[in-house]
């Protein structure tokens, strides 16, 4: 068992944080190394192909290093691996619903909310695009809206995301909205389901290292550390 | 085991066209509803809100149907229930190389390579668009050569695209570029490692019902259905 974990991501992107939320859960200690991807460092690329983050790499002795390259693969690993506590359900019917919320988030919700208020709040200034387009994040906000409706629908009528259990689908939306609120972006009071579930999840041990996360130039909003926001 | 699948899909949808492979390569029946999803009809949002493809329901007596949305969904729930043929290795290698290039095909090749040309190709058509945009095609086709030499660098040194043991990432590029090869836009004579994992996959009995696939108003190319091509 004396396996080392490092982990090379960014604090500010969603899925990084799933990824850390996961091992914090699963009670599985890391190193922590923080990559500036979008200069495509050559450790990076040399541990990915594809330039993304998060990556995770075991090291255990006497044997080569197992290099597992974004949330997919990391994931997936932890799972097989470590399945206590399980992050899916048993039952098919809530792992189907956590596996479809996990699409939605990663591909729906990242094209039509997250990924426009990330690109003008994030990405423009580490690349120095300059200031935020105000069209491209009306679109982004009115998208955010529009998903926390669902989100808060869905949570009115259960526990968890994907129904009684906690499941990734819980931690793949908390790391998503996470971020949205390190923006001050997120409007909470229209949504009382969902925020009485995000603080649930906020005050989970887990989620307390994403809340000190700070980047330099990024400053978040005033309630971002607050449990009791 | 009375279970009744019923798969709701388009036949020129790469991941659509993963699920039928993996079902096949289960020998898993359905029944396939070929769905318009361009035109969001009712009884596809319904079953997935989200509006996109495919969709498999399983109804089995005295049960509610399992309503299984989209690729991640129904692929994990293939797995998870029948696990033999597996889709994925046991070993902890080549689940993560799967699952690495499940994200690459699914983000990187279908936002630099096959989401160009299968816009250019298939959407405008369906959406009378008008005629395709032949600088787009320019950068999906120069995208997708990029793509096509990761590949073939990996299949020189590898057995199929994990590893040694055929996977669901072999399934999920073939997908993949089968659409791609549909429209004549594989310049297989170039990548000769590809071509020839190409030629082992296309002659698999799950991949047969792909070849016969036509949409009205989009031809295929002359040698889509060759074994020998």
């Amino acid at each position: 068992m004396s396996v080392e974990r490092t982990l090379h991501h960014f604090p500010l992107d969603p899925t990084s944080r799933q990824v850390r939320l996961a091992l914090g859960e699963k009670r599985l200690a890391f190193t922590d190394v923080q990559v500036r991807y979008w200069e495509r460092p050559r450790e990076l690329t040399k541990l990915n192909p594809s330039g993304m983050i998060p990556v995770l790499v075991e090291r255990e002795e006497g044997k080569a290093p197992l290099v597992l390259c974004e949330g997919r693969a990391i994931l997936g690993h932890l799972e097989d691996a470590h399945p206590d506590p399980a992050l899916m359900a048993d039952d098919p019917v809530e792992r189907a619903e956590a596996r479809r919320l996990l699409t939605w988030l990663d591909r729906k919700f990242e094209f039509e909310a997250s990924g426009y208020i990330l690109h003008e709040k994030i990405e423009k200034r580490l690349l120095s695009l300059g200031p935020p387009d105000l069209g491209n994040l009306r679109l982004g906000r009115d998208g955010l809206k529009r998903h926390l409706f669902v989100f808060d629908e869905l949570l009115q009528g259960r526990e968890w995301l994907a129904g009684k259990r906690l499941s990734l689908a819980d931690f793949a939306a908390a790391a998503h909205l996470s971020v949205i609120d390190y923006f001050g972006d997120m409007p909470w009071r229209e949504f009382p389901a969902l925020k009485t579930w995000y603080m649930k999840l906020k005050s989970r041990p887990a989620f307390r290292p994403l809340l000190t996360d700070r980047w330099p130039g990024l400053a978040p909003a005033g309630h971002y550390d607050d449990l009791d926001f």
